[in-house]
């Protein structure tokens, strides 16, 4: 199963090391190696012979005739292990529209939630004891499903002087102090900083995981959700697919589609990890929610990406709104709000009230009704100094709790 | 996290071992020893202030005002890690009302399908190293999800003789041969074979686990689809939760309620895993299916479970004709098809024409283009011998099928 990572498409816009095909193939896990569930196999080959127009009576699915909803949807039965193949056309579409970057269909994974991408992906690639480097602050769930996974969780703190996000230095600092790396998970727009990485930053990162033969997970689940200067190259951010065929990329419907109850996501897979993936999906869940998948579908119409950057576009209001009231937070550095929907800053002169941001928060919520998300929850250590607020409610829940916070914080 | 099992309430009908409160608590794994997704938790918080009154202003969870599927159902936002109240209060219910069997809302997790359960489980419950029993025949996911996470498999071969179910007989063999047991997984009415346990039987499995200090992890997706003679005192199947409250049991809406590619199952859960289930679940889901939830509810209905058991009666039906064409057919030893919708049989002398189920299941679907499902994905050694059937497609493809398979043997 383990084999090179299929032919190397030239990205548009860099020239490729001429010694890609000598570079030692990236591994498969070895606990990915469990047989596929061979009713979901069946059930694909009926399929293409009832496509072929032969009359299949299957006696396969352990599956009932399907329900409808009340008055709603469609009956919805299981689908196959890594999504409708037209939901992973569709979403191969998308890579041609937002990226100029062509993708083979059989490379995409549709999953429950990017969620489920994770840790199948996480299986796939990783095996105990591997080490999987990821900064912090960061979104605390990588961490948690490696480390549950037995994965050795290399954490890279970051701060202003890299706008939180990792370089090649750092990279090679971290591999110094712990040894090897088998994976790096990097996200642009970042949870819970909302920096996003410039088109020549992750070219490096891309280029040090290639050399290094290390495996570049890119979590591009709030792409699109960005606030670029008018006349920006890379104004959806740029998909690490477009710059190294080898990474791994994971999306959503959740943040920029609205869609996060329906538990949907993909991932973009490297040619070795097809076939693990799908072994390893039609195990741990079956199929993706298949309502969902019906609904994603309308996800990429001209339509739907204007009715969605409408919403952006209220998010950049609300957004606006925070940055021009922090002289008045008083708080400490905060991240640049590059993407994401996420402002992530130091309390500064509010921690000499409050023993921590756990504290802060639990104050803000109890005395003046406005929950934010203190920022141990991404940074175990300096976290504790920061909050996260998410303006992804809109402009007025936002108006409405800066005037809140400032009131509290003038009361105290 | 680790403490005992809770208050033990008595079951209806069995008087309680004395020395109960003297058993060994039973382990939880280390690995699920993360943190909960903190946002996860302020959302719960934020619904409790809203519900007592508080006007909250929300800057907490990194989630969209949501996207509302055209013109179908309402948004679906996330729901809290293990599902909403609503519906494992409904879940808690049907245990009432099947079963006789009280179970506090709070222990039931609503899950990503059975899948989804299957997987939180074994990690809440298992670390890597540790041995779970399970049957062959059996679902053959229970042993791929449990291998990918470390967990040593011990396959326990049956038969005929103990009606393809496990007995403390044969669990004391296999820890006299493989050593001391962490779990047992039992599935009753079972996948392959449709065999379901009697209440003494799982009364003997549930003491056996109790003082062996095994988990005992009931899968219960195929209850209400049983085919009893009148006046079965559990004509829906025995719920190992009426037995042993220590039991952890995992269902279903897929089997007999149809919503198999909703994606949404449950599992009822001992007091010492629900904090380790809720911190894995709100990292490795976020949350099930906020749709699926909301169709769920209309579930537990008196007009639901008619619609239900109609369907269960087709499949009778079904089974009926099968039953009935068994000598027609000439295969070999069939296990009993008490429930589920499965019939399990060897093919006996259809393997002199074919080496085995694979090529017997290949050349039936090309010649006569019927789909089964060879014995290899359920039992990797006796498996080659055996075939099954699902009768879920219903009575005419049931019957179709069965002309295909006799003209297709006869033709040979």
């Amino acid at each position: 199963m383990v084999k090179p990572g299929g032919p190397f498409k030239t990205p548009p816009s860099r020239t490729l090391d001429s010694t890609f095909d000598a570079l030692t193939p990236l591994t498969v896990s070895r606990r990915s190696h469990i047989p596929a569930f061979e009713v979901m196999r069946i059930t694909d080959e009926i399929a293409k012979r009832r496509a072929a127009g032969h009359d299949v009576v299957s006696l396969c699915a352990g599956e009932p005739s399907a329900r409808p909803a009340p008055g709603t949807l469609k009956p919805a039965g299981y689908t196959g292990p890594l999504g409708t193949m037209p939901l992973r056309e569709a979403i191969a579409g998308h890579y041609l529209d937002w990226y100029g970057t062509e993708v083979d269909p059989g490379r995409v994974a549709v999953t429950t939630g990017s969620s489920g991408a994770f840790q199948l992906v996480f299986l796939a690639a990783f095996d105990p004891g591997d080490r999987v480097a990821l900064v912090s602050p960061g979104y605390p769930a990588y961490r948690n499903i490696l480390t549950a996974l037995g994965v050795e969780v290399v954490e890279i703190p970051t701060g202003s002087a890299t706008r939180y996000q990792p370089t090649p230095a750092l990279l090679d600092a971290a591999v110094a102090e712990h040894g090897e790396l088998a994976g790096l998970v990097i996200a642009s727009p970042a949870n819970p900083t909302g920096t996003m990485l410039r088109r020549e930053e992750l070219t490096e990162l891309a280029d040090w995981c290639r050399t290094h033969r290390v495996r570049l997970i890119s979590d591009e689940i709030y792409h699109g959700i960005t606030f670029p200067d008018p006349g920006s190259p890379d104004p959806r951010g740029i998909s690490a697919l477009s710059l190294d065929s080898e990474a791994i990329v994971i999306n959503s419907f959740s943040k920029y589609w609205g869609m996060t109850g329906w538990r949907l996501g993909w991932a973009i897979l490297p040619e070795e990890l097809i076939a693990p993936m799908e072994a390893l999906a039609s195990n741990f869940a079956l199929s993706p929610p298949a309502p969902a998948q019906e609904l994603a579908l309308t996800a990429f119409t001209p339509e739907s990406y204007a009715e969605r950057d409408a919403v952006v576009a209220g998010f950049a209001r609300a957004r606006a709104l925070i940055l021009d009231a922090a002289p008045q937070l008083a708080w400490g550095e905060a991240a640049p709000s590059d993407g994401a929907f996420y402002y992530y800053s130091e309390l500064g002169p509010q921690l000499e009230r409050f023993e921590s941001s756990t504290a802060y928060a639990q104050a803000l919520l109890e005395h003046a009704n406005v929950a934010v998300v203190p920022g141990n929850d991404f940074d175990p250590v300096a976290g504790s100094r920061a909050v996260r607020l998410s303006y992804a409610a809109g402009e007025s829940a936002v108006a409405e709790a800066l005037e809140r916070v400032i009131r509290f914080q003038n009361a105290g």
